[in-house]
C-alpha cells in the first residue's frame, strides 16, 4: 500500500526481527563461549523454529493486509472489463511478503528435518532480502526524484543485508555477520518508517518539496544517521546480555567468564576457524 | 532464432537438466551420509561423464537448428555482394551453444583423465553461462522496452547461476551450492518459455502492449514467481529422493538415516569443512 | 568545507595513518616471524587502541571544524525563519567523521573488553570508509565535469579500501591485507591534497578549465602515478622496518632473520593458514 | 599509440606471457605431483624471477615506445607556449606499462628476498591489470560507438584476469586460478589484434562503418570466439605438458603418472585444501 501504513507495518516488522536478533545471537555466543564451547546449546535451535513460525505469521499479515485493505486487489491480478491489471504495487508487495514466508517455512522443516542440509535457512533468507530489493529497484524507477532517492538508500541497506545473509550459507554462526545483519535490518525497519514519514507525513506538516536537492541531500546523511543508531542499539543490547549473563551467574556462584589473555587468545583461535564455518563454538 | 521454439528449445534444455540436478545432488548427498562419506560413490562420476555427453548433443541440436532452419545462415557468415553479416542472432545464439558444448567436453574429459584438474567442469560451465549472459546483455540492447526488460530480467537468473558455479570451482560437492545451481536453472528454463509466450503468443492471444509500464510490472513479479516455484520444485524432489532413499533401505532392512542430534551433529561438522571444499563426502 | 583547508584536513589524517600502518605492521609480522610465532606480541594490541583514541581524537577536530568554521552551521540544522537546510555540505562531512569516531570507539573497546568478538574493529573501520563513499558518491553527482571526476576517481581508493577492511574481518592479521589497506589510505591522503590544490589553487596559478577533457585525462593518469608512488612508500618503509629489527637484533648479538628455504617454507605454511585466518602469527 | 603499432606491441606482449603460463603452470602441477607433492621444485621459483625481469623489459620497451615514436610526447608532459597537455594518450599507455613494470620488481624482490610476504606478486600484478582496465574505461569514453565497444569488451577480460588473480593472492598455487590467468591473458593478447586489424587495417581493406550496429554484434560475438580459442589453446598445452612428463619419465624408466582412483582420490583431497591455500603441493 503506497501510504504511511504500507511502510510502516513492513517497518514494524524488520525493526522487531532486528531487535530481537541483536539480543539473541550475542546471547547464544556468550552462553557457548561460557560454557567452553563444549555442548551446543539445544534451546537455540528451537528458538529458530519459533523464529521461522514468526516469520510466517508476519508474512501472511503482510499479504492480507496488501490483499485486502479497502483499495487493495482482493487477490483479483487482471480485470477482463477494462483489460488491465489490478493494484500491481499491492501484488509486488504480496510477492516480497511470500518469500520471507517461505523463508520461515525453510527455518521451520531446518529445525523439523535434521536431514535438511544446514545453511538452507540462511540461503533462503538472503535470497528474500534479495528479491525485495530488485523488485524494489524496478518499481521505483519512475517516481519523483525524492521518492525515488529515499528509496534508493534503501537498497544500500537491503543489499547489504542480503550479502552479509549470503556469507552466512557458509560461515554459519559467525557472530561478526549475525550482528551485521541485525543492525542491517534494524537500518531497513527506521527507515521504513523514515519513508513512510517522509511522503505521507502522518502527523501533517508541511509537504517536502520533491524537486529540492537540499532535501535530498539531507536523506542522504539521514539514512547514515539511522545507521549510527543501528550501531548503538547493537552495542547496546550486546552489553546489556553480556551483564545479564555475568549476573545470572554470579547469582549462581559460577566464576565470571574470564577476561584474561587466555580467553582473548580462545577469542583469536575461535577467529581462526572462522573461515572454516565456525559453528562448533 | 528470434520466434517462440528458439526460446523454448534453450528453455527445454535448461528445464530438463535443471530438474535432473535437483535429483541428482540430493542422491548424491543423501547417499553418501547413509554411507558414512565412507567411500566416494563412483557411480556419480560416470553419470557426470554422461550429462557432459548430452550436454555436446544438446548444444549440437541447438547449433544446427540455429544454423539450418529455414531462414537461417546456413554457416554463411558473410555475404559478399551485400556486404553485410548474415542472420548475426542466430550466430550468436549459436555462439552460446558452442560454450555449453565446450563445458560439455570438459565435463567428459575430467572423467576419462584423472589428471584433469578437479574443478575445471565447474569452471567451463560458469564460464559457458557468464558468456550466454554477455551476449544477451549486448544484443537485447536496441529492443522495445519489453522485450529488453523481460531478457535483462533472465540476465539475474543467468548471472546468478554463473557466481554460484563459479563457487563450486572452490566448494566442490557442496549441497547447498548445487541446489542453488538447480533451482537457478528451473528458473532460467521457465521463464524462456515465459519469453517465447510473452512476446510470439504461440496460442495466440492479444499482443501484449510494449508501451504500457503496467505490463513491465507484472513481468516483474511474475519472474520471482518463477523463483518461488524452482524453490518448491527443488523442495519437493529432494524430499521424494529422501523418501525413496529411506524406502529402499527399509526393504533392504537396513536402518532408517537417524535424525538424531548426533546427525545433526554431524551436519553442521560437514557444514564446517564447506569453506575447505568438503571433499569427504 | 568546499575550501583548501576541507581538503587538506582529511588528507592529512589519512596520510598520517597511512603512513603509520605502513610502518606498523611490517614491524609486527616481521618480529612475529622472528619470535618463531611463539608469543603474540602483547603491545600491538595496546597500540591498537592508541590508533582508535587518535582515530576519535581526529573526528573530533574535523567535526569541530565542519561545525565552527566561521561560514559553518554551529550545530544549526534547520533554520526557522527561510525554511531551509543550513550548510548541507558541512554536516555531511561531520557525518563522514562521526562514523570514523565510532571506528576509533570500537578499536578502543576490543582492547579494553576481550569479549567483544575479534573483527568487529575492522568491520567498524569498513563501515566508515564505506559510509564516506556513499556520502561521496551523492554530493559530487550535481558538480561540474572536473570536481565530478575528481572526486569520483577517489571513490576507487575509498571502495578499495572498504573492500580489504571488509576481508580482514575474516583475515585477520593477514599482512598482504595490511598492507594494501595502508597503500589505499596513503592514497586517499595524497589525493584529498590533490583535489583540494586543483580545485582552489592555494599557491595562486591559473585557473583549471573545468570543461578540457585533456584535464580529465591528465587526473585520471595522475591518480595512479599516486597509487604508483603509495606503492614505493609501503616498499621503503616495509625494507626500513626490516633493516631497523635486523640492526637491533645483531646489536643485540641475536641471529639474522635466517633468508633460507626454510624460512621461505614456513611462510608458504604461514600463507597456507591466510585463509583460516593466521592467529597463530 | 593510437595506431595499428600500438595494439599490436602491448598484444605480443600479453599472448607470449598468455602461452608461456599456458605451459609453465601444467609443468609446474603435474610435476609437483609426479614428485608425490615432496618437495617444491625449486626451479619453478627461478623462472618467476626470470619472468619478473621479462616484465621489466617488456615494461620498459613499451614506455620507451610510447614515449619516443615520431609522434610522442619525448617525456614532455606540459607545453609551455600553447598551454596544454602534451599527448596524454601516450603518457596514460606509459603508465599502463609502468604498473607492469612494478609488477615485475616485485617479483624479482620476491625470489630475492624470501622476507617479502608471499601474495605480493600476485597482488601487484593483478594492481596492474586493474589500473590498465580503470585507464582503459576513461580514455574511451568519448570515442565513437564501434572503438567505445571494442575496447569495453577488452575490458571484460581485463577485469576478469585482475579478479582471478586478485583470488590467487589467497589461493597461490591454485592450478585452475592460473590457468584462468594464462586463458585471460590470451585472449587479451589476441582481442588486441584483433582491435589494431579493425579499427587500422594494417593490410588495407575497406574501412569498418562505425555507425552500422551489425559490426557491434560481430564484434561482441567475434570476442567469445577469442575465448573458446583460448581454452582450446590452454588445453592443448595442458595435454602436450602432460605427454611431454609421461615420455621422459618413461625414458628415465620411471612409472607413468598412475590414473587410478588413489589418484583421482588424491586430486579431491588437493583439491580440499585450495582454500586453505594449496602450495605444498
Amino acid at each position: 500500500m503506497a501510504n504511511f501504513k504500507g511502510h510502516a507495518l513492513p517497518g514494524s516488522f524488520f525493526l522487531l526481527f532486528g531487535l530481537w536478533w541483536s539480543v539473541k545471537y550475542p546471547l547464544q555466543y556468550l552462553s557457548q563461549k561460557v560454557n567452553k564451547k563444549s555442548q551446543r546449546i539445544y534451546c537455540f535451535q528451537r528458538v529458530d523454529a519459533i523464529e521461522g513460525g514468526l516469520k510466517i505469521i508476519f508474512a501472511l499479515i503482510g499479504m492480507l493486509a496488501e490483499q485486502f485493505v479497502p483499495d487493495g486487489p482482493h487477490l483479483y491480478l487482471y480485470s477482463g472489463e477494462n483489460h488491465d491489471w489490478v493494484k500491481l504495487m499491492n501484488w509486488q508487495h504480496t510477492t516480497m511478503y511470500l518469500f520471507y514466508g517461505l523463508s520461515g517455512v525453510v527455518d521451520v522443516f531446518t529445525y523439523l528435518f535434521p536431514v535438511v542440509p544446514l545453511g538452507l535457512d540462511r540461503l533462503m533468507l538472503s535470497v528474500a532480502v534479495f528479491v525485495e530489493g530488485c523488485l524494489f529497484y524496478y518499481h521505483v524507477l519512475h517516481r519523483p526524484m525524492l521518492d525515488q532517492h529515499i528509496h534508493s538508500l534503501l537498497l544500500i541497506a537491503i543489499f547489504a543485508g542480503a550479502c552479509s545473509t549470503m556469507l552466512e550459507v557458509f560461515l554459519r554462526d559467525n557472530i561478526v555477520l549475525e550482528m551485521v545483519r541485525a543492525g542491517v535490518t534494524i537500518v531497513q525497519g527506521t527507515w521504513f518508517w523514515q519513508i513512510g514519514v517522509v511522503l505521507f507525513r502522518p502527523w501533517g506538516g508541511p509537504m517536502w518539496d520533491e524537486k529540492d536537492h537540499s532535501n535530498i541531500m539531507f536523506l542522504t546523511m539521514c539514512f547514515f544517521w539511522h545507521w549510527a543508531a543501528a550501531v548503538a542499539i547493537v552495542a547496546i543490547n550486546y552489553t546489556l546480555t553480556y551483564c545479564c549473563i555475568q549476573r545470572r551467574r554470579a547469582g549462581r556462584g559460577e566464576p565470571y567468564i574470564s577476561l584474561t589473555a587466555q580467553q582473548q587468545k580462545r577469542d583469536t583461535s575461535s577467529q581462526a576457524t572462522f573461515l572454516s564455518g565456525s559453528d562448533e563454538e
